[in-house]
């Protein structure tokens, strides 16, 4: 896909985007790529984010595949905008392992309202190989308002 | 719906799955009902689990819905059994609001190995009032293996 | 779920909804409950319909929940308003057998633009027992324009 | 994703399993392109498909991506596999116009009993341009007996 992003400064926008959400900093996610309808947040692996098995639990990951999917529609709105989550589905298919998480999210199709997204979610191995072990897809509202409004 | 479980001792089970899940203390998730299909989790609303306008972060959501689908499932399973999620769609439909989120999972079909369940996510006040806020449904796969396998 | 209709003719604005999409009379579906919020939808299974085990084809039972969800909406909308499907889900459970699949469509959330709905898919029987089959959820926008616009 | 096919006949399987579906004839759809982990259904776009503008119905978008879902499995099981639809998710994003759906199914995971597939939904014009109108994910189980098991 090739958009066009209507904020020439899409990347600082992200990047106040994913500062602004304490959830992913409690997750501990990372920014990575940012690209017109593209992003990638990257969760290092830690015990506190496992369930009964020790593998990275499928409700970070399902969680993690949001965040990433409204990064990517954040690449493509005008500044003046904010995105809420309306639904997103997963198919987690095998056990997140190595030493991170990557989570990449794309648009699909930018309405004017609605952003459709998909992500792939990644093990990432110490050598930066990527193993595929979830799939998602989702869609974002464009709302107005500024992503900083104050907390209620 | 009316499941017999068929662990006697599904309560101690699903209170053990629930402490077996990192993720579900780091979240600061209560276990709340459990009966033979259904299981309750409840997650008092902070500031570490809002998004960018300090509303309950929709990854959170999703994840407490994959979670609570779970322990529903976990009720009907043998003790030998394990849990994993297969797949889940949320819809968010408002802004969590009020003191908790409190999340509600039932079994609608407990198959031989794959387990159909729904979830509805509530916005619970002061006065214990719920308001829906989110559903969900999902499919959890019951595989064999204790629950309590060591980390890896 | 006790929404208020808009429309006070709702039940002849779902009736028309229904007879003019020409899938649906392809399926031989026919329109049963219609209530603020709810409508049924009643498929007589016959050969065309099936799969290569001669169950109802998965297809089937998948589109005639987003439509019977479509119909749900159409009971809240005001009579100047046109539905789309935007998204669904749909978990698969039992074959569905007996004389007829009964679809029941409900409204979860009616919002301003977009409609938030749950279906139960049932087998019926003979003696109209119902046995669930299949579960879904999925949003139906709201645009304007009549239902009834000329075809392309 | 290259994968080897555990049956060296894949395309007469494929063949026989799209054959075996009356739905699918119901639908017109024809059979197009077979490789390991893809399938291709085309669906010409006829009265008798619509919804209330003359639109291709987005039950039939939705089901058609369900059935080549599990065309695309189909590449990938031995002979003696039945292949049953467990889920699926579709995200309709523009009305499917030109002169036929085409909609391509492919195996992102195949599991020893789950598949995990992706679809994409294109309208196919005239001059065989295709424009991307919806996409699906979703999940097929591979169960024992034969495709062909005599219709209950």
């Amino acid at each position: 896909m090739n958009w066009q992003p209507k904020n020439p400064d899409f990347r600082a926008f992200v990047e106040r985007f994913f500062a602004a959400q304490p959830y992913l900093g409690l997750l501990g996610a990372e920014l990575g790529r940012v690209e017109p309808g593209l992003a990638e947040y990257r969760v290092p692996l830690r015990a506190e984010l496992t369930q009964q098995n020790g593998f990275l639990h499928g409700g970070v990951t399902g969680g993690v595949a949001e965040a990433v999917m409204g990064a990517a529609a954040a690449t493509l709105v005008p500044a003046s905008a904010n995105l809420l989550g309306v639904s997103y589905t997963i198919n987690l298919m095998s056990p997140v392992t190595g030493e991170a998480l990557l989570a990449r999210g794309q648009v699909i199709k930018p309405g004017r309202r609605l952003m459709i997204c998909r992500a792939d979610m990644f093990g990432l191995d110490a050598a930066g190989e990527e193993r595929l072990c979830a799939i998602a897809q989702g869609t974002i509202a464009m709302v107005d308002g500024g992503q900083n409004a104050p907390t209620p």
